[in-house]
């Protein structure tokens, strides 16, 4: 197929991936052995940063060496990776991880050595390379699984079309993996916030309801844990076009994790996170407070077990969650001995949770911070 | 919110609903213990049909009496289910089965006793009265998880929504669970077959190409095993529309399981399978066979292990595995001890599989049955 056209970007991308190869040429023809810096990513490398409000990569620095035996190996994928992206980019594609292992998967000419023996091998060297040349995984053309839904009052131009995020009928448009602004523009905006919903099918239940229409709002799905797509469309609606951002999940350790995600973002992607992660986020629910403010029967709620506990206390230690108000809310949590699910507040009718419970924590501005 | 007014289908199914409820009055009215038919559904009354080539429940039927203490418990759960779905269905909603066995939970007044102690408990009791009333899931207004994508050139209505399929940028259009005709309408199908993808990064790669325009074919995943929802659309696209489907899954007994159901049903859904299955599916690829005829290098192929054995074997003794063209096929995956991923092609470069895999195969009709 045709190519289109390598954006100002890309061309930058592609540039500084070629850089990594001159300068490890320069070093070879200076007699040096080959070194590549990268950060190192490891936990003690990991701080929650109070100035963006989100967790981030320290300073601390480590070398790949081609001449020290026990980096060889790594140091040799690095470059296989650094050379393979380029050629994507370059070509004007976009291949998932797994692609990229398999591409670059082969047996080296005159041993019985594998370039790689499984993704395992190649998923952490992408993951240096995105953190050494602080450049998003999207920007390398990589995609990330992508499983989020959309609806609201927005215009979306992808490419040559634009899509009209009113006229989705009960399916909803799915996010994909790249969100970044050369790839995807927002237009015509007319919403008051984001509602970032857990779970897919309460997201349907606000979708059936035309939740976004009624109440001027876009409604977001990640399917639990959201992906990279979903996370870093909620930081544009938010940075670039002032949305607050109102998180709804299960009122559970895991659910309240997720939200920890969305606004600080996670160790593991600490190198990005300042680029993925809505600081400005607010959770709007369920919390197990709810339970008596809007008289949930205890039926419906479930008794916490070891792992919830165990998770609840890990919680309450994060540094973000140190405020009276979270503190507040796992210690009723763990005194009542009980969480619940968001599909709970179908014991108080179908449309509990469209007509009552968020519009009213919305009213009230019954957020955690 | 303004309720949009009740299908012809959906008065039939709240009468067929209200039946029950009758029926048991009559017979209480009559002095006799109430008692609710329904069909047998474990194993040895599934069969594969030859005539309608799926998976099928027979004619076994048992019945649940309401003064048998062994069954009084699960009578009053029926009675329970059957009443709230045909609540949902005036109400004009839908619902996840979540919802409904929250919206059931209480404590029976003046004892300890609750209706529903899990979903586990609420769960068969939808199934019982999906296959004794014969009515889908989605009839009764109940959404099942959602999770394909679907973009080609043809235009769906939704409700009042007109969704054109050619223009959905990266993204693709989240196929809802419910595609039933009284709820979605396929309009200007401008397409000569449907490529059924069993993975999300390989739809990408397909729409990224934007190969359903050029090959005017429809594109369409499920994520691994595919929901409801894509099932039931490729069985619409194949008997109302015509069209091939053709479905492409990683050569291993997984992705060949999934091409089953999509082709044959499953059992635990075999209530259902005539309105989900489409049995004029066909299977293009990957196959352990596509390795020497496309030239695929070994070392992207991954060793069986026991677990791929056990099921290889179990799936070449399925009745309609038994012809020569799957036996043949096994046989060899036996025999070359390997499976291999569909990613796996991208070895032949990132295009591949949309240039050069899928065409030909396409081409050369090179199908297994």
């Amino acid at each position: 197929m045709a190519k289109t056209e390598m954006t100002k970007r890309d061309k930058e991308v592609s540039d500084k991936l070629q850089n990594v190869g001159t300068e490890i040429l320069k070093q070879v023809n200076k007699g040096e052995g080959p070194t590549y810096q990268l950060p190192v990513r490891t936990l003690n490398n990991v701080f929650f940063d109070q100035k963006s409000k989100t967790i981030k990569l320290g300073d601390k620095m480590s070398q790949r060496q081609f001449l020290n035996v026990a980096h060889s190996r790594k140091f040799m994928q690095t470059i296989l990776v650094a050379a393979e992206i380029r050629k994507v980019i370059d070509e004007q594609a976009t291949v998932s991880i797994r692609d990229l292992y398999y591409a670059l998967k082969h047996t080296i000419a005159g041993t019985d050595e594998n370039t790689f023996e499984e993704q395992g091998e190649s998923d952490p060297v992408i993951e240096d390379i995105e953190a050494s040349l602080d450049l998003l995984r999207e920007e390398l053309h990589l995609a990330a699984s992508a499983k989020g839904i959309i609806a609201g009052d927005l215009k979306i131009k992808d490419g040559k079309d634009m899509i009209d995020l009113t006229k989705m009928g009960s399916g909803g448009w799915s996010v994909p993996s790249n969100v970044e602004p050369d790839k995807l523009e927002i237009k015509d905006l007319d919403a008051e916030y984001v509602l970032f919903i857990e779970k897919e099918a309460v997201w349907r239940r606000f979708n059936e309801d035309q939740y976004w229409k009624k109440e001027k709002c876009i409604i977001l799905t990640g399917k639990g844990q959201p992906g990279r797509g979903e996370r870093r469309l909620a930081q544009r609606l938010s940075k670039e076009h002032k949305l607050p951002i109102y998180v709804l999940t299960d009122a559970d350790p895991w659910g309240m994790y997720i939200y920890s995600v969305i606004k600080q973002g996670s160790i593991s992607l600490s190198y990005s996170e300042e680029k993925l992660a809505t600081p400005d986020a607010k959770f709007l629910g369920l919390t197990t407070m709810d339970v008596e403010k809007f008289k949930i029967p205890k039926e419906v709620t479930i008794k916490l077990n070891a792992e919830d506990t165990g998770r609840l206390k890990e919680m309450s230690a994060y540094e973000w969650f140190k405020n009276k108000e979270w503190q507040k809310e796992f210690q009723n949590m763990k005194d009542k001995n009980y969480k619940l699910e968001l599909e709970a507040l179908s014991r108080k009718g179908i449309r509990f949770i469209t007509e009552t419970y968020v519009p009213e924590k919305i009213k009230n501005k019954d957020f955690l911070p």
